[in-house]
């Protein structure tokens, strides 16, 4: 960081009014977190195995998987290497590949992703003892590769849909996997089309000619030595997408491809030797990787939209256009107040989704704990939020990392800006593991039986506690316009909205529908008063967790970290303006405040917008953006990155002289 | 058409309650107009030049250009050919390459592009009779190929901070062209990186010693023989985008290049001989092919919002998933109300955008026709109304073609879906021609003065009219719940936030703010007071414009327009609930009806979703679609599609042998 700084983005520098490093600490968890996490940055990264001569954007899509491959390889090389010398396991895979670091080396996905993500915790969760002992460690060792295949080319989110079988043969003592239909085809699996040779593949279970529903097997796809495709097996890639070019993701069906009974993953039900079907003890167990993986989609967010709002704040540091007053010189477009209102918010989302984040995974452990006690009750609880969050941090991260790239303007539009890729990422998590919309509507499930308990008298869990006061009166006490206010306000409307819906789902069922009807008619109000709850849970759990965090920090840093709740709670609250005009005594003299506390937050925040994204620490090699290093080059790094591509290679390229030039002259 | 159809397809098309051939007449204008475009459709499609071996996404970003130089060469082939049989000039050139037939060939932009669009269009609007007589022929035939260069890597839409530099040299009577830093360099022009040979250069006009402002030059950039840059000519490609990879998009810069007096175009401003300049009679001529290019901006528009929710609505109807209630089997997606309204909202905004950008096409005739008498009273209100129409538009048109995609789930992911490029070329018009930002605040600073010039007693325009009824009073009249109601609703919340505009910035003026300081405080208040005023607008015009349409229309298409026309209204009442509380006397009441009106309407629409979006009559080489082809053949489409990866060409990819086995065994 010794190159030479952008003048204007230097300046922005020397007027920040707070430690960056004591913010960085913050964000860490600790100094000593910091550091680890900074020698693990520089550890990786010495290695260059994030350089390439030519940036990925120019290969082809063949070219993109191939050097994925070799990527991969070579961050797993450095992973055994980082276990042999001390033996970290687990965290030293997920540090490694996990987070942005990860992401750095391999931009567009890597095709073993799944094999650690979803193999490795799947045969740890659900494979019996005996399994995980001839199993875990050669998938440890990567002496094989697995990955995970659930969804169908025609079933996604309905799981009970899916239609591939497995049906036992007791005469042999087999399974034979079969894909009756082209919508049973497996799609989606990443690393599956090319680089996996072992799979986890949910299907229906046969056995003495009933279905007994979803179980997980182990498949072997290749060979060991020749990775040719075993008999029986039609595997292949699905395609070029949007984004995650890189995961090589894939199909697979089954032409009655037997496998040992052994093979089913027995350690909840099993299927005996003579084809007899034992159940599972308890199907809420698998709660604990479903948690983790939307915490991890959660914090993944929080990563995308830091990176995103650096890359867009700095560049508007240095951007400078239009002459709003005569003589003065152009402006730095962080100056217009547009573009704070399109930046900071960013800022701040970034901290109440990593507050709300902590909190879930917190409440996640409490609840654990509980259940060793046997005490189930929280757990849909727990569920229910943990919908909705994903749905809406998610959706909130996507729009987010857009709106950060169209704040560049048509640099924004560059590859080399790293924006569009990071929304490619992004827009992705909107879809996997339970699409949005789908998500909602479960956590509405949750909230309207609360809303009918309630209303029955009975006591409500802690998250939805507020439904329980509010389902009583509709009368609305006096507006306050605070942050505590805003926030009661925010947990009206859900309740509000709730009661609404509850109201109109009965009053359908009154006219003569059937309740699944109903509840589909006020589907499009039920998901939003999914939404509505999720902003409360998410600006209450920000406001209150930051008050926490704030107890051992400096004077300085507490009046930024201050404004930026007030900005986030007052933000939402001048976007929800319709919501609390309809459920709460709010007034139009009040939202005029609103607004001229908001425009005031802006510019208090302005002056620290630079630092306050520097405290998020994202190295170069990480952010990976022309438009947002550290230095503010942003010009000469986009004319760098230019050269790099191979058209530019030749002054004249060959198709002058193939097509346009005997066009041009007429001998076409 | 003749393969077998999905029988969820069909059966949507069975029940289809209008005459689809009617509604298609209707929306190309005419029986006549139809089939003039299927013909032309019919004509170019049978070149067969839509057809790929491998699809575009495979291919490496070198190739992109090449193919994209290969078809392009193609398509003007028969333009070329057309022309000579029926010699019909301009009209060939849009008809093939603009709307959706040129993006069925090219699908991610042609290097060619701004030969017709700008090169050839400044020609006329700018250069000297003399000079159009050199220059069009050559250009029309394609002996030269040209480019327009005005935004440089440092200056987008701020046009006077252009850098480049034309300085006339009296002695040898020329000027020299130069660009001073590596700011100044032109960036993004479309087919300046290795495509044209000529090019319309904006630079700074110097003329014994005084700056003139930006002026247009033609430059020659590349031998016409061997396409080899000219001396001092810096020109290369800009590197890969999000979207528009065939464009090849280039940057420029000048080494102190000569170039005659008479390669400035001097329709309007000249220099003599001796460096004598002559100023422009008048500034204001260049409206028109700017109203031309917004008004193409908001049929393109549609066009990708029609292309969009074809594929959407067409795999909602194949898609199943769920079953909400037991023992019946998986609903088609459409029947979900929540997908309905993500879908039918979208098929309504194609209807509204195109006939708001008929309307105010005629408008601009109108007030062209009064130009010519010297009338130019209405030029600031028609550059106003076609800023924010151009701002909203493209910004809806991108959530439009969003919500489609991520409607579509996991699938809507995949690049054959078609849904990604489409994106990527929708979310570019947000910035290009104007961010939009940007705009809405220049249509703002001409709402404020309306609203100055009302509260002064003044008479105002036709279109901001409602401002000056409603600037004297703020009670509101009794709420309706009707459409004209909820239209008038909508001019009164433009009214009203105008009016809260020009209260802040004189309250920020007292307090002893300048003007421009007190506008940039206000201006996130003021883009949505901007935004007001549009939806205001189209509201009124679909609504008008759709009564028009509808005097010779069968009474069951009527239905289904009229349906179209009340969700549109209702739709974005229920969006803009927050608004319609604060400025209009709408109750909670009105509201829950306005709620079940929409929903009503959803439920009225849905059996004819499937009718509405063949009306949109996209035949399946421009849709170029896996989930949205006329016979519904989702799956195969995609499993088909998949196969031609060439990454599927060979059952083990080479980096298996090359790093994965020796990895895997650990050698490596």
């Amino acid at each position: 960081m010794s190159t030479k700084v952008n003048p204007d983005l230097q300046r922005e520098r020397d007027k920040c009014t707070f430690n960056v490093t004591e913010l960085i600490n913050l964000i860490d968890g600790g100094e000593d977190k910091t550091a680890e996490r900074k020698s693990r940055e520089e550890m990786v990264l010495k290695e260059g195995l994030h350089i390439d001569d030519v940036p990925n954007e120019y290969l082809s899509h063949k070219e993109k998987y191939e050097r994925a491959i070799k990527k991969s390889c070579g961050l797993f090389k450095l992973i055994r290497r980082l276990q042999e010398e001390d033996s970290a396991g687990m965290e030293n895979y997920m540090a490694v590949l996990g987070g942005t670091l990860g992401s750095a080396i391999l931009q567009d996905g890597s095709p073993l992703t799944l094999h650690y993500v979803m193999f490795i915790p799947t045969l740890m969760g659900q494979a019996t003892v005996e399994q995980q002992a001839y199993w875990i460690g050669r998938a440890f060792n990567l002496d094989i590769i697995g990955t995970y295949a659930q969804t169908e080319l025609g079933h996604g989110t309905f799981i009970r849909g899916l239609e591939t079988t497995a049906t036992y043969d007791p005469s042999t003592k087999e399974f034979v996997l079969h894909s009756p239909t082209l919508t049973s085809y497996k799609w989606w699996p990443g690393g599956l089309a090319h680089t996996a040779n072992y799979c986890i593949v949910m299907a229906q279970l046969y056995s003495r000619g009933k279905c007994h529903g979803i179980h997980a097997f182990i498949v072997q796809l290749r060979d060991e030595e020749t990775h040719m495709p075993l008999p029986g097996i039609k595997v292949g890639e699905i395609g070029a997408k949007l984004g995650m070019n890189g995961t090589n993701n894939g199909f697979l069906g089954f032409e009655k491809v037997r496998i040992p009974r052994e093979h089913m993953l027995m350690k909840n039900s099993k299927i005996l030797e003579d084809g007899t079907y034992q159940n599972a003890p308890s199907s809420k167990l698998t709660y604990g990787t479903m948690m983790f993986v939307r915490v991890v989609i959660v914090n993944d967010m929080c990563n995308y939209m830091a990176k995103a709002v650096t890359v867009a704040t700095r560049y508007s540091a240095v951007r400078r256009q239009s002459q709003p007053k005569p003589n003065e010189p152009e402006p730095q477009i962080l100056d217009y107040v547009t573009q704070q209102h399109k930046l900071l918010i960013g800022i701040a989302s970034v901290h109440a989704f990593r507050l709300s984040a902590d909190w879930i995974w917190t409440m996640y452990n409490n609840v654990t704990a509980e259940l060793e006690t046997g005490d189930m009750e929280r757990l849909p609880e727990l569920h229910a939020l943990s919908c909705c969050l994903k749905a809406v941090t998610t959706a909130d991260a996507a729009d987010c990392v857009e709106r950060c790239r169209l704040a560049c303007g048509g640099h924004g539009y560059m590859q080399s800006s790293n924006l569009p890729i990071m929304y490619g990422l992004v827009t992705a998590a909107c879809t996997y593991e339970g699409e949005n919309t789908v998500l909602l509507l479960q956590t509405a499930r949750y909230l309207v039986k609360a809303w009918q308990q309630a209303v029955g008298g009975n006591a409500l869990t802690p998250t939805v506690a507020y439904i329980g006061r509010l389902s009583t009166g509709r009368r609305s006490p006096p507006w306050e316009n605070t942050i505590e206010g805003i926030i009661h306000g925010f947990q009206r409307v859900a309740a509000g909205k709730i009661g609404l819906c509850v109201a109109n789902i009965e009053k359908r069922q009154a006219a003569g529908m059937q309740y699944e009807d109903a509840w589909n008619m006020t589907s499009v109000q039920l998901a939003s008063a999914s939404e509505s709850h999720c902003r409360a849970m998410v600006l209450s759990c920000y406001y209150e967790e930051n008050e926490k965090l704030m107890k051992n920090v400096s004077p300085a840093l507490r009046t930024v970290l201050l404004q930026l709740v007030d900005l986030y709670v007052v933000y939402w609250a001048l976007q929800r303006v319709g919501d609390l005009l309809r459920f709460t005594s709010i007034s139009e003299r009040d939202i005029e405040q609103l607004q001229n506390w908001y425009e005031d937050l802006l510019t208090k925040l302005r002056p620290n917008a630079v630092g306050l994204v520097d405290a998020f620490d994202i190295r170069d090699e990480i952010l990976h953006s022309t438009l947002g290093a550290w230095d503010g080059r942003v010009y000469e790094r986009l004319m760098e990155e230019a050269l790099k591509s191979p058209l530019n290679a030749q002054p004249v390229n060959d198709s002058f002289r193939k097509y346009l030039k005997p066009f041009m002259q007429g001998k076409l």
